[in-house]
């Protein structure tokens, strides 16, 4: 199974390394140093330090440039950023929240909310001279990023902004690096000059002095411990009247003249709060790779366990049997590591179209609004699929899954906020369906939280359809397809392709004919909450679609033969398991007959039985190096070894 | 909604209390003191000591009593027993397992394997006296119980035993109390006597002195950290020719004359294995019960702060809607809290059993093994849904509910390993599916690992639906239901219950054509192997059946009028939630049109919006005082209070 000194694994880690696979192989190297993992006994303060001091060595090797502007003393390689800062996910999730927050988040918001007057800041964000957070979420509104509560109110007299937290729940909270380390934070807040509110701005303000001590109206609290991470020092911040610069408005989109006019390119507010959040699409991007380098660990240490570890003798042979020879040990990981590849796929493709649309080599006007619903469904599906599969590991490598020292509660712990941060799953899940409801209508985003549900009701249903575009590949696989086999033969990648749009475009459509149809009687609110259950299969049933597309299309570029086939059967089973878990969805709609639905589960047995022999290529493919595994069971002969 | 002074919640709360309900109010104003509390903040050494010092209090109380006969010095309430220690679980989790270990299961060991020369320790061990361990599963063998390693030798000439651990994986691990505690281990080891193995018995060997070392050929080594349940000292336990009396053999099934005869009144091996494993069932009802405790807390947690905080406002109303306002969320946690309700009434039916059987009061011969079948299910059941419920309920409290001061993530952490612990899941799923498939034959249990499958393929398909004796109460409903409606309809519980049954009957008889079939040419474990997915079904089907069973009949014995009613609607929703999980199965073996599938989906709908108003009767009546939630953002006016 080798072409040259290759081997099937070596080709299919690269095809899952994608176009940053040097920085991926360069990581595996640099970051295999034990210094570099967690340690699960330290007591959190002295984690996070430590977690500082591994920061302080990440930055000295060139991790931070890459996601910066060359004015502003980076490389321009934004791709490359995410790629090399998401290999810190693989060896500690810690360490790669800390690294997001302040080159990622803090270092976003400056240098893409900001201009030439804050390039001083961007330069010492590098090298960690100045310490930053990303101050946006409240207590009291996550989600609703629109309506926080924190203030800047401008007094031109001193040419400041007044910083302030007017109500309890104004108070910033959950802030990576609030809680000890950071010295300045990027503060979203209602900005208000000449008596008129402007929404939502970001602006430096300083939180803390040399020595660490809150500065003169700012009140830091420390979250203190969470379910896991750590290393990642958490907190609240409350301003109590604080004063600022006007010069620290972060004003690329907007801008607060020295008398306190405001002036803003972008003339209407809803669509200027828009392409301020937009910008910082990295961060979604990026939490949806390190969901999936803890997953991949954890099925690296799951199925490494599962191919020694011997349970049960059988009676026949005498022998105790490994458990991945169990039919259910198969069912209970082997769609996991499908569905892990899929997305691996998809994830490549999404920094892909990130990297050409922020470095300009894409300069459609439509691919930044594209870019931002595909970062969204993918962080979704990412995160959900994490918390799924570490889930399933644990169970699966059982008492010894519990303890720490073999990781997977580790990583459980560490990797169960995803969902949550950078957008709540259910929130991105709708903000998908919308668009696609919406058929991206520009009007749409200067709506309020369901004015949209007003627009998509006035929709004809064909409208929804038009954004997808799928049917160009169907026709590419159709046409390049040389068997004389039926046009329904769910082996082939068409129909399976043609299985998950039609559920898509149905959910889509007829999510939009119930909106019509409540709104004419009902609120917008009563509308939107009946078919929100419609609504978010819709999201996710075309988060599905775009992961099959890329699936199929990485495939395309894999050379090696024995790869690609292996890739092939990956990608089937991703499908088959993809339609059993929707199979009550498909029979329902007539776009399944039950023997179809039959025929779906065996070969998903089918297709476990097939991939068994193949499953250390499989696990190897995934490209965790056992080096960064760090479950001690798996040298442990205690466990593995017969008497 | 109040019957003279008591609420409806009041009437809900007392249904779901079960028989000792009196124990559990003593507990809730016993146990609410703070001091009973986690603490998630203590070094896990620290956190063992406090434990241990909780468990000395709580000794004091008259909870370990219960447990024991009178002759021993109990008070002979086997039910009250588990009830008991089950409330320690509402505030602790690592305190219910430090108690169930000294009293449940070495203690259970002691007085259920042992007699009357055994008696000196229980006084002992009731009175924490003597602290003790369970040393049963091995690094090599956990779920195979039968295939321990560890050996207890039997010298004539000393008259002792030899406990040695010949082999690294016969090292004994993840003991609970082995770490630091325990001063004798209850030790399952294969016997030999006389040049003859006679199987897995139980020994007690001293491991510790009086200062807590090792004692001569005793290493103990800590687990360390674990996923969850810090207080609790988890370790290894490695013998070295360690010599004990003749006397520390548990001797109530099985001894060894100073000779070296071996007698017992069982004769066959393998029934005498399966009688010494049947006298611990105790502990899988109790981690029943603890799952169901960690599930409630969490639940009544997230659906309290659902009933508060609020996110995004609705454009017609200007106001922010509650998050249980919104169908996703209502979707999210009240079939959830349904299914709560169902598992409730089930365990306190298993525990009455189980009370019966323990006091002698139920001598029926089959009944210890139904017992041990239904606790092995609903262990299954309640673990299962406490891993997923407690999941959602962190999901559900977004990044709120991440920080350890909501106690969401020690909930999961501690829980966690449940689905492991006192047997796998996938294990005892299958075990409930073989005694299904077997039809309780008693030569079954003589079968080793495969054998019962060889018996299973010789079986009628009839055989099988003998023993689910769901007619009777399928007709009983049928009679006593005097509307006219035609027998179909799926709001009567009649035809509930029925679609139940039928996907239990269908799925065993079908498992064992399956096995039958592939017999005839194949290895046992082929045709196991190729059916386990089927096998596993059956087994959870039959759990589901007898949940519902169990919640229909609690609802009968609820008097007052306007609890029965709610709680026929939350069994309403845990059926129709139920359905919808399984109507691919449903629609595919032709139990259920799609058009009947299409309205349970509609109906559960209906039913959320329907309980929605009552959601906080429901959180009541599930029993978790406030004063036990231990959830600051509970009291927390940054998180729900609107400026």
């Amino acid at each position: 199974m080798t072409t040259g000194t290759a081997t099937t694994a070596d080709h299919l880690r690269a095809a899952l390394d994608g176009p940053w696979g040097e920085i991926r192989e360069q990581a595996r190297i640099q970051l295999a140093d034990d210094k570099f993992a967690g340690d699960p006994y330290l007591d959190y303060k002295v984690a996070r330090a430590r977690v500082l001091e591994q920061m302080r060595v990440i930055a000295t090797m060139g991790y931070a440039e890459r996601g910066f502007r060359r004015e502003n003393g980076g490389t321009s390689e934004p791709g490359g950023a995410v790629t090399g800062l998401e290999m810190l996910a693989y060896t500690d999730l810690s360490l790669w929240v800390k690294a997001g927050v302040q080159w990622g988040l803090f270092g976003g918001a400056v240098e893409n909310l900001g201009t030439e007057r804050h390039r001083e800041y961007i330069k010492r964000l590098i090298s960690l001279d100045l310490l930053g957070c990303f101050a946006m979420t409240e207590s009291g509104h996550g989600s609703d990023v629109a309506h926080l509560e924190t203030t800047a109110t401008y007094d031109p007299d001193t040419e400041e902004f007044v910083i302030h937290s007017p109500t309890p729940s104004a108070r910033k909270d959950y802030i990576g690096g609030a809680a000890e380390h950071a010295r300045m934070a990027a503060v979203f807040a209602q900005l208000i000059t000449q008596g008129e509110g402007r929404g939502v701005h970001c602006l430096l303000v300083p939180i803390r002095d040399e020595n660490g001590a809150d500065l003169p109206g700012v009140t830091t609290i420390d979250d203190g411990l969470k379910g896991g991470l750590p290393g990642v020092d958490n907190g609240r911040i409350v301003f109590d009247h604080v004063r600022i610069p006007r010069e620290n408005l972060l004003n690329r989109y907007a801008d607060v003249e020295p008398d306190g006019t405001y002036t803003s390119e972008i003339e209407n507010p809803s669509r200027r709060f828009f392409t301020t959040l937009g910008t910082l699409v990295r961060g979604r991007v990026s939490v949806g790779g390190a969901a999936a380098a803890g997953t991949r660990v954890a099925l690296s240490i799951a199925l490494r366990y599962a191919l020694k570890r011997r349970q049960f003798s059988d009676p026949d042979s005498g022998q105790e049997t490994v458990l991945l020879d169990y039919r259910s040990h198969q069912r209970r990981l082997l769609p996991l590591v499908a569905k892990t590849y899929a997305l691996a796929f998809a994830q490549n493709d999404l920094v892909r179209r990130m990297h050409l649309v922020q470095t300009g080599q894409d300069l459609n006007p439509s691919s930044q609004r594209a870019l931002e619903k595909r970062a969204a469904g993918l962080k979704v599906a990412q995160t959900r699929h994490a918390t799924r599969a570490i889930q399933e590991c644990r169970e699966a490598c059982g008492g010894a899954g519990y303890l720490t020292e073999n990781r997977l509660v580790g990583l459980k712990a560490d990797t169960d906020v995803f969902t949550t941060f950078e957008g709540d799953n259910v929130v991105l899940t709708q903000l998908v369906a919308k668009e696609l409801l919406t058929a991206y209508s520009d009007e749409v985003r200067d709506l309020d939280a369901l004015g949209w549900v007003k627009f998509a009701a006035t929709m004809a249903g064909d409208e929804v359809r038009k954004v997808t575009g799928v049917r160009q590949l169907i026709q590419r696989l159709r046409d390049g397809s040389n068997d004389s086999i039926d046009d329904g033969d769910l082996a082939r990648r068409a129909v399976q392709l043609q299985l998950f749009a039609d559920r898509e475009e149905y959910l889509v459509r007829t999510a939009g004919h119930r909106l019509r149809a409540r709104a004419k009687d009902t609120t917008p609110f009563e509308a939107f909450n009946n078919a929100q259950d419609h609504i978010l299969a819709a999201g996710t049933a075309h988060i599905d679609r775009l992961v099959l597309e890329a699936f199929i299309e990485g495939i395309e570029d894999i050379q090696d033969p024995d790869a690609r086939t292996l890739a092939e059967t990956v990608c089937d089973l991703f499908v088959y398991s993809t339609l059993e878990e929707n199979q009550a969805w498909y029979i329902m709609h007539r776009f399944m007959s039950v023997e179809r639905a039959k025929a779906v589960r065996r070969g998903v047995n089918e297709l476990v039985d097939r991939l068994r022999p193949e499953a250390l290529t499989l696990v190897e493919g995934m490209g965790v190096p056992e080096s960064m595994l760090h479950a001690a069971m798996l040298d442990d002969a205690s466990v593995f070894e017969r008497g």
